[in-house]
Protein backbone atom coordinates (compact mmCIF):
# COMPACT_ATOMS: atom_id res chain seq x y z
CA UNK A 1 0.00 0.00 0.00
CA UNK A 2 1.20 3.52 -0.99
CA UNK A 3 -0.33 5.92 1.95
CA UNK A 4 0.61 9.04 0.26
CA UNK A 5 -0.24 9.67 -3.63
CA UNK A 6 0.99 13.06 -4.95
CA UNK A 7 -0.30 14.09 -8.16
CA UNK A 8 1.56 16.65 -10.30
CA UNK A 9 -0.11 17.36 -13.59
CA UNK A 10 0.01 19.72 -17.03
CA UNK A 11 -2.50 22.25 -16.76
CA UNK A 12 -5.95 20.82 -18.43
CA UNK A 13 -4.77 17.39 -17.92
CA UNK A 14 -7.19 16.76 -15.64
CA UNK A 15 -5.04 15.83 -12.95
CA UNK A 16 -7.24 16.88 -10.68
CA UNK A 17 -10.19 14.88 -11.43
CA UNK A 18 -8.03 11.99 -11.58
CA UNK A 19 -7.00 12.50 -8.10
CA UNK A 20 -10.38 13.30 -6.29
CA UNK A 21 -11.60 9.55 -7.76
CA UNK A 22 -7.92 7.77 -6.64
CA UNK A 23 -9.01 9.43 -3.48
CA UNK A 24 -12.45 8.46 -3.40
CA UNK A 25 -11.44 4.82 -4.38
CA UNK A 26 -9.00 4.34 -1.96
CA UNK A 27 -10.69 5.86 0.69
CA UNK A 28 -8.16 8.48 1.17
CA UNK A 29 -8.10 12.26 1.86
CA UNK A 30 -7.92 14.52 -0.68
CA UNK A 31 -6.22 17.85 -0.07
CA UNK A 32 -6.46 20.91 -2.69
CA UNK A 33 -8.47 23.23 -1.66
CA UNK A 34 -8.22 22.18 2.00
CA UNK A 35 -5.02 22.67 1.88
CA UNK A 36 -5.05 26.21 0.95
CA UNK A 37 -7.81 26.59 3.47
CA UNK A 38 -5.20 25.64 5.99
CA UNK A 39 -2.19 27.32 4.87
CA UNK A 40 -4.30 30.28 5.01
CA UNK A 41 -5.13 29.95 8.17
CA UNK A 42 -1.45 29.82 9.47
CA UNK A 43 -0.45 32.76 7.56
CA UNK A 44 -3.33 35.06 7.36
CA UNK A 45 -3.03 35.39 3.62
CA UNK A 46 -6.14 35.09 1.28
CA UNK A 47 -7.00 32.13 0.21
CA UNK A 48 -7.00 33.47 -3.16
CA UNK A 49 -3.39 34.71 -3.48
CA UNK A 50 -2.12 31.57 -1.79
CA UNK A 51 -3.86 29.59 -4.88
CA UNK A 52 -2.09 31.66 -7.02
CA UNK A 53 1.36 32.30 -5.46
CA UNK A 54 1.83 28.72 -3.63
CA UNK A 55 1.95 26.89 -7.46
CA UNK A 56 2.56 29.32 -10.03
CA UNK A 57 5.53 31.69 -10.57
CA UNK A 58 4.24 35.76 -11.25
CA UNK A 59 3.82 36.30 -14.70
CA UNK A 60 7.00 38.08 -16.21
CA UNK A 61 9.85 38.49 -18.63
CA UNK A 62 11.38 35.00 -18.58
CA UNK A 63 14.59 36.32 -17.82
CA UNK A 64 14.06 37.61 -14.06
CA UNK A 65 13.72 34.00 -13.34
CA UNK A 66 16.97 33.22 -14.78
CA UNK A 67 18.56 35.11 -12.26
CA UNK A 68 18.92 32.23 -9.40
CA UNK A 69 17.89 32.74 -5.76
CA UNK A 70 17.77 36.90 -6.05
CA UNK A 71 14.01 36.38 -5.36
CA UNK A 72 13.24 39.12 -7.91
CA UNK A 73 10.35 36.47 -9.51
CA UNK A 74 8.52 35.86 -6.42
CA UNK A 75 7.05 38.97 -4.61
CA UNK A 76 8.32 41.65 -2.31
CA UNK A 77 10.83 41.37 -0.01
CA UNK A 78 9.25 41.28 3.48
CA UNK A 79 10.49 42.24 6.95
CA UNK A 80 13.77 40.30 7.63
CA UNK A 81 14.58 40.05 4.09
CA UNK A 82 12.01 37.03 2.89
CA UNK A 83 9.90 36.92 0.38
CA UNK A 84 5.97 36.56 0.81
CA UNK A 85 6.97 34.01 -1.71
CA UNK A 86 9.26 32.11 0.28
CA UNK A 87 7.28 32.84 3.68
CA UNK A 88 4.91 30.93 1.46
CA UNK A 89 6.81 28.10 0.71
CA UNK A 90 7.82 27.51 3.73
CA UNK A 91 4.47 27.50 5.43
CA UNK A 92 3.04 25.80 2.77
CA UNK A 93 5.59 22.77 3.09
CA UNK A 94 5.34 22.67 6.50
CA UNK A 95 1.22 22.20 5.82
CA UNK A 96 2.04 19.44 3.52
CA UNK A 97 4.33 17.49 6.19
CA UNK A 98 1.79 17.53 8.64
CA UNK A 99 -1.08 16.36 6.54
CA UNK A 100 1.45 13.62 5.19
CA UNK A 101 1.59 12.66 9.06
CA UNK A 102 -2.15 12.31 9.72
CA UNK A 103 -2.83 9.85 7.07
CA UNK A 104 -3.34 8.37 3.92
CA UNK A 105 -3.93 11.19 1.31
CA UNK A 106 -4.04 11.81 -1.94
CA UNK A 107 -2.46 15.60 -2.42
CA UNK A 108 -2.88 17.54 -6.45
CA UNK A 109 0.39 19.69 -7.45
CA UNK A 110 1.88 22.32 -4.74
CA UNK A 111 5.27 20.73 -4.99
CA UNK A 112 3.96 18.04 -3.12
CA UNK A 113 6.48 15.38 -5.02
CA UNK A 114 9.59 17.15 -3.73
CA UNK A 115 8.36 17.75 -0.27
CA UNK A 116 7.77 14.47 0.45
CA UNK A 117 10.36 12.74 -1.79
CA UNK A 118 11.58 10.86 1.30
CA UNK A 119 9.10 9.02 2.04
CA UNK A 120 9.13 6.07 0.94
CA UNK A 121 5.42 4.91 1.25
CA UNK A 122 4.37 7.99 -0.89
CA UNK A 123 3.74 7.43 -5.11
CA UNK A 124 4.17 10.08 -7.19
CA UNK A 125 2.34 10.53 -10.09
CA UNK A 126 2.43 13.28 -12.82
CA UNK A 127 -0.54 13.61 -15.58
CA UNK A 128 -0.24 14.61 -18.97
CA UNK A 129 -1.99 15.16 -22.24
CA UNK A 130 -1.41 16.49 -25.64
CA UNK A 131 -2.03 20.42 -26.21
CA UNK A 132 -5.41 19.90 -28.17
CA UNK A 133 -7.07 17.36 -25.79
CA UNK A 134 -6.14 19.94 -22.89
CA UNK A 135 -6.70 22.80 -24.80
CA UNK A 136 -10.72 21.55 -25.33
CA UNK A 137 -10.90 20.71 -21.82
CA UNK A 138 -10.11 23.55 -20.53
CA UNK A 139 -12.73 25.98 -22.83
CA UNK A 140 -15.31 23.21 -21.70
CA UNK A 141 -14.58 23.37 -17.79
CA UNK A 142 -13.56 27.03 -17.40
CA UNK A 143 -14.77 28.99 -20.65
CA UNK A 144 -13.36 31.33 -23.23
CA UNK A 145 -11.43 33.74 -22.57
CA UNK A 146 -9.50 36.83 -24.47
CA UNK A 147 -6.33 34.59 -24.80
CA UNK A 148 -6.27 31.29 -27.17
CA UNK A 149 -6.42 28.75 -25.03
CA UNK A 150 -3.42 27.59 -26.16
CA UNK A 151 -1.55 30.41 -24.74
CA UNK A 152 -3.40 29.47 -21.57
CA UNK A 153 -1.90 26.01 -21.45
CA UNK A 154 1.54 27.79 -21.68
CA UNK A 155 1.46 30.29 -19.67
CA UNK A 156 -0.08 28.12 -16.65
CA UNK A 157 2.51 25.67 -16.85
CA UNK A 158 5.48 28.17 -17.71
CA UNK A 159 4.46 29.31 -14.23
CA UNK A 160 3.96 25.85 -12.89
CA UNK A 161 7.53 25.10 -13.77
CA UNK A 162 9.31 28.44 -13.00
CA UNK A 163 7.64 28.14 -9.49
CA UNK A 164 9.00 24.21 -9.50
CA UNK A 165 12.61 25.10 -10.76
CA UNK A 166 12.98 27.25 -8.21
CA UNK A 167 11.76 25.82 -5.04
CA UNK A 168 13.26 22.61 -5.99
CA UNK A 169 15.98 23.08 -8.25
CA UNK A 170 14.53 20.27 -10.52
CA UNK A 171 13.33 20.27 -13.84
CA UNK A 172 9.01 20.19 -13.91
CA UNK A 173 7.71 16.87 -15.92
CA UNK A 174 10.86 15.04 -16.28
CA UNK A 175 9.90 11.15 -16.12
CA UNK A 176 12.75 10.34 -13.72
CA UNK A 177 11.25 12.82 -10.55
CA UNK A 178 7.79 10.14 -10.72
CA UNK A 179 7.17 7.14 -10.19
CA UNK A 180 4.36 7.28 -12.96
CA UNK A 181 3.37 9.40 -15.76
CA UNK A 182 0.89 9.24 -17.58
CA UNK A 183 -0.88 10.72 -21.00
CA UNK A 184 -4.49 10.76 -20.01
CA UNK A 185 -5.58 12.22 -23.23
CA UNK A 186 -4.72 9.14 -24.77
CA UNK A 187 -5.21 6.51 -22.35
CA UNK A 188 -8.18 8.04 -20.48
CA UNK A 189 -9.22 9.95 -17.17
CA UNK A 190 -10.63 6.54 -15.67
CA UNK A 191 -8.00 4.16 -16.86
CA UNK A 192 -5.37 6.31 -15.78
CA UNK A 193 -7.70 6.37 -11.96
CA UNK A 194 -7.39 2.13 -12.01
CA UNK A 195 -3.83 2.35 -12.63
CA UNK A 196 -3.00 4.74 -10.16
CA UNK A 197 -5.45 3.12 -7.56
CA UNK A 198 -4.43 -0.13 -8.50
CA UNK A 199 -0.48 0.59 -7.85
CA UNK A 200 -1.48 2.09 -4.42
CA UNK A 201 -3.85 -1.06 -3.16
CA UNK A 202 -0.51 -3.82 -4.70
CA UNK A 203 2.52 -2.23 -4.15
CA UNK A 204 4.34 0.31 -1.66
CA UNK B 1 -5.45 -3.01 -29.22
CA UNK B 2 -1.86 -1.08 -29.64
CA UNK B 3 -0.46 -2.42 -32.48
CA UNK B 4 3.19 -1.15 -31.51
CA UNK B 5 4.78 -0.60 -28.47
CA UNK B 6 7.71 1.32 -28.05
CA UNK B 7 9.82 1.07 -25.49
CA UNK B 8 12.72 3.92 -24.48
CA UNK B 9 14.82 3.07 -21.38
CA UNK B 10 17.25 4.76 -18.85
CA UNK B 11 20.81 2.10 -18.64
CA UNK B 12 19.91 -0.60 -16.30
CA UNK B 13 16.52 -0.13 -15.79
CA UNK B 14 15.34 -3.14 -16.95
CA UNK B 15 13.54 -1.72 -20.26
CA UNK B 16 14.91 -4.33 -22.26
CA UNK B 17 14.12 -7.21 -19.90
CA UNK B 18 10.42 -5.61 -20.02
CA UNK B 19 9.97 -5.04 -23.67
CA UNK B 20 10.91 -8.89 -24.03
CA UNK B 21 7.96 -9.95 -21.91
CA UNK B 22 5.17 -7.34 -22.34
CA UNK B 23 6.19 -8.75 -26.77
CA UNK B 24 5.85 -12.69 -25.22
CA UNK B 25 2.70 -12.14 -23.05
CA UNK B 26 1.12 -10.07 -26.29
CA UNK B 27 2.60 -12.71 -28.48
CA UNK B 28 4.18 -9.56 -30.74
CA UNK B 29 7.12 -9.50 -32.70
CA UNK B 30 10.12 -8.27 -30.87
CA UNK B 31 12.83 -5.91 -32.28
CA UNK B 32 15.89 -5.08 -30.63
CA UNK B 33 19.11 -7.21 -31.60
CA UNK B 34 17.11 -8.41 -34.52
CA UNK B 35 16.67 -4.51 -36.03
CA UNK B 36 20.56 -4.29 -35.51
CA UNK B 37 21.03 -7.34 -38.20
CA UNK B 38 18.23 -5.57 -40.66
CA UNK B 39 20.12 -2.62 -40.68
CA UNK B 40 23.51 -4.00 -41.26
CA UNK B 41 22.02 -6.02 -44.18
CA UNK B 42 20.96 -3.50 -45.48
CA UNK B 43 24.18 -1.01 -45.18
CA UNK B 44 26.66 -3.55 -44.94
CA UNK B 45 28.39 -2.84 -41.80
CA UNK B 46 29.35 -4.03 -39.30
CA UNK B 47 26.27 -4.95 -36.39
CA UNK B 48 28.68 -4.12 -33.34
CA UNK B 49 28.76 -0.65 -35.19
CA UNK B 50 25.21 -0.08 -35.33
CA UNK B 51 24.46 -1.48 -32.00
CA UNK B 52 26.61 1.72 -30.95
CA UNK B 53 26.59 4.09 -33.06
CA UNK B 54 22.28 3.84 -33.63
CA UNK B 55 21.96 4.84 -30.43
CA UNK B 56 24.81 6.23 -28.70
CA UNK B 57 26.81 9.92 -29.58
CA UNK B 58 30.39 9.10 -29.51
CA UNK B 59 32.21 9.73 -26.26
CA UNK B 60 33.49 13.20 -26.54
CA UNK B 61 33.65 17.12 -24.84
CA UNK B 62 29.97 17.61 -24.51
CA UNK B 63 31.20 21.01 -26.31
CA UNK B 64 31.35 19.16 -29.66
CA UNK B 65 27.81 18.67 -29.42
CA UNK B 66 26.68 21.79 -28.68
CA UNK B 67 27.22 22.75 -32.22
CA UNK B 68 23.97 21.70 -33.78
CA UNK B 69 24.09 20.12 -36.94
CA UNK B 70 27.66 19.96 -37.78
CA UNK B 71 27.57 16.32 -37.97
CA UNK B 72 30.91 17.24 -36.07
CA UNK B 73 30.19 14.52 -33.16
CA UNK B 74 28.08 12.21 -35.49
CA UNK B 75 31.13 10.40 -37.62
CA UNK B 76 33.14 10.84 -40.59
CA UNK B 77 31.76 12.72 -43.66
CA UNK B 78 31.45 10.44 -46.14
CA UNK B 79 30.60 11.14 -49.70
CA UNK B 80 28.34 13.45 -51.06
CA UNK B 81 28.92 14.74 -47.70
CA UNK B 82 26.56 13.22 -45.29
CA UNK B 83 28.45 11.40 -42.40
CA UNK B 84 27.72 8.13 -41.96
CA UNK B 85 25.89 8.41 -38.77
CA UNK B 86 23.92 10.38 -40.37
CA UNK B 87 23.44 7.49 -43.32
CA UNK B 88 22.76 5.45 -40.48
CA UNK B 89 20.07 7.44 -38.90
CA UNK B 90 18.17 7.84 -42.56
CA UNK B 91 18.70 3.59 -42.82
CA UNK B 92 17.46 2.59 -39.59
CA UNK B 93 14.26 4.81 -39.48
CA UNK B 94 13.66 3.16 -42.55
CA UNK B 95 14.19 -0.54 -40.92
CA UNK B 96 11.69 0.80 -38.23
CA UNK B 97 8.94 2.21 -40.59
CA UNK B 98 9.06 -1.25 -42.30
CA UNK B 99 9.12 -3.66 -39.44
CA UNK B 100 6.15 -1.43 -38.04
CA UNK B 101 4.32 -2.39 -41.09
CA UNK B 102 4.80 -6.08 -40.86
CA UNK B 103 2.79 -6.36 -37.95
CA UNK B 104 1.95 -5.59 -34.30
CA UNK B 105 5.70 -5.33 -32.35
CA UNK B 106 7.50 -4.19 -29.79
CA UNK B 107 10.58 -2.42 -30.61
CA UNK B 108 13.81 -1.06 -27.70
CA UNK B 109 15.43 2.28 -27.63
CA UNK B 110 16.76 3.82 -31.14
CA UNK B 111 14.32 6.83 -31.39
CA UNK B 112 11.38 4.22 -32.78
CA UNK B 113 9.37 6.46 -30.39
CA UNK B 114 9.62 9.74 -32.23
CA UNK B 115 10.09 7.93 -35.26
CA UNK B 116 6.33 5.83 -35.25
CA UNK B 117 4.72 9.31 -33.42
CA UNK B 118 2.28 9.49 -36.00
CA UNK B 119 0.97 6.03 -36.07
CA UNK B 120 -2.15 6.55 -33.16
CA UNK B 121 -1.73 2.83 -33.02
CA UNK B 122 1.39 2.85 -31.06
CA UNK B 123 1.71 3.28 -27.42
CA UNK B 124 4.93 5.13 -26.54
CA UNK B 125 6.90 3.73 -23.03
CA UNK B 126 9.68 5.07 -20.82
CA UNK B 127 11.21 3.02 -18.36
CA UNK B 128 13.36 4.97 -15.34
CA UNK B 129 14.91 3.76 -11.85
CA UNK B 130 17.09 5.66 -9.27
CA UNK B 131 20.58 5.32 -9.46
CA UNK B 132 21.29 3.11 -6.97
CA UNK B 133 18.82 0.08 -8.28
CA UNK B 134 20.62 0.74 -11.66
CA UNK B 135 24.21 0.71 -10.70
CA UNK B 136 23.54 -2.60 -8.83
CA UNK B 137 21.86 -4.20 -11.82
CA UNK B 138 24.38 -3.48 -14.39
CA UNK B 139 26.87 -5.02 -12.35
CA UNK B 140 24.83 -7.95 -11.53
CA UNK B 141 24.29 -7.77 -15.96
CA UNK B 142 27.11 -7.17 -16.97
CA UNK B 143 30.25 -7.55 -14.34
CA UNK B 144 32.51 -4.90 -12.90
CA UNK B 145 34.79 -2.37 -14.98
CA UNK B 146 37.31 0.07 -14.18
CA UNK B 147 34.49 2.99 -14.28
CA UNK B 148 32.03 2.86 -11.54
CA UNK B 149 28.99 1.88 -12.02
CA UNK B 150 27.47 5.25 -11.65
CA UNK B 151 30.17 6.74 -14.69
CA UNK B 152 28.64 4.39 -16.48
CA UNK B 153 24.99 4.62 -16.23
CA UNK B 154 26.12 8.68 -16.60
CA UNK B 155 28.41 8.03 -19.69
CA UNK B 156 25.64 5.39 -21.68
CA UNK B 157 22.67 7.98 -20.75
CA UNK B 158 24.36 11.12 -21.41
CA UNK B 159 25.18 9.76 -24.97
CA UNK B 160 21.78 8.49 -25.67
CA UNK B 161 20.13 11.68 -24.67
CA UNK B 162 23.16 13.73 -27.31
CA UNK B 163 21.45 11.34 -29.62
CA UNK B 164 18.44 11.58 -29.49
CA UNK B 165 18.22 15.29 -29.32
CA UNK B 166 20.41 15.56 -32.55
CA UNK B 167 18.08 13.12 -34.59
CA UNK B 168 14.47 14.30 -32.83
CA UNK B 169 15.05 18.15 -31.17
CA UNK B 170 13.78 16.36 -28.37
CA UNK B 171 14.43 15.90 -24.81
CA UNK B 172 14.84 12.72 -23.42
CA UNK B 173 13.34 11.38 -20.64
CA UNK B 174 10.70 13.92 -20.76
CA UNK B 175 7.39 12.42 -19.45
CA UNK B 176 4.95 14.37 -22.13
CA UNK B 177 6.60 12.52 -25.00
CA UNK B 178 5.64 8.86 -23.35
CA UNK B 179 2.04 7.94 -22.87
CA UNK B 180 3.58 5.99 -20.17
CA UNK B 181 6.75 6.46 -17.69
CA UNK B 182 7.57 4.18 -14.95
CA UNK B 183 9.68 3.26 -12.45
CA UNK B 184 10.72 -0.07 -12.43
CA UNK B 185 12.79 -0.18 -9.32
CA UNK B 186 9.99 1.44 -7.69
CA UNK B 187 7.00 -0.61 -9.03
CA UNK B 188 9.03 -3.64 -10.05
CA UNK B 189 9.82 -5.45 -13.30
CA UNK B 190 6.79 -7.81 -13.13
CA UNK B 191 4.40 -4.94 -12.26
CA UNK B 192 6.08 -2.49 -15.32
CA UNK B 193 5.30 -5.90 -17.70
CA UNK B 194 1.36 -6.13 -16.69
CA UNK B 195 0.69 -2.17 -16.51
CA UNK B 196 2.19 -1.88 -20.34
CA UNK B 197 0.73 -5.48 -21.62
CA UNK B 198 -2.79 -4.77 -20.14
CA UNK B 199 -3.28 -1.09 -21.55
CA UNK B 200 -1.80 -2.48 -25.12
CA UNK B 201 -4.57 -5.24 -24.65
CA UNK B 202 -7.60 -2.65 -23.79
CA UNK B 203 -7.28 0.42 -25.11
CA UNK B 204 -5.78 2.20 -28.28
Amino acid sequence: MYNIITISRQFGSGGRSIAKSVAEELGYAYYDKELIKEVAEKTGFDPRYIEEAGEYAKSRSIFSYALPFTGSGHGAVGAGGMSTSDFLWVMQRKVILELAEKGPCVIVGRCADYILRERTDALHVFVHADEAFRADRIVRLYGESEKSPEARLKDKDGRRAVNYKYYTGREWGKAEFYDLSINSGKLGIENCVSVIAGFAKHNG
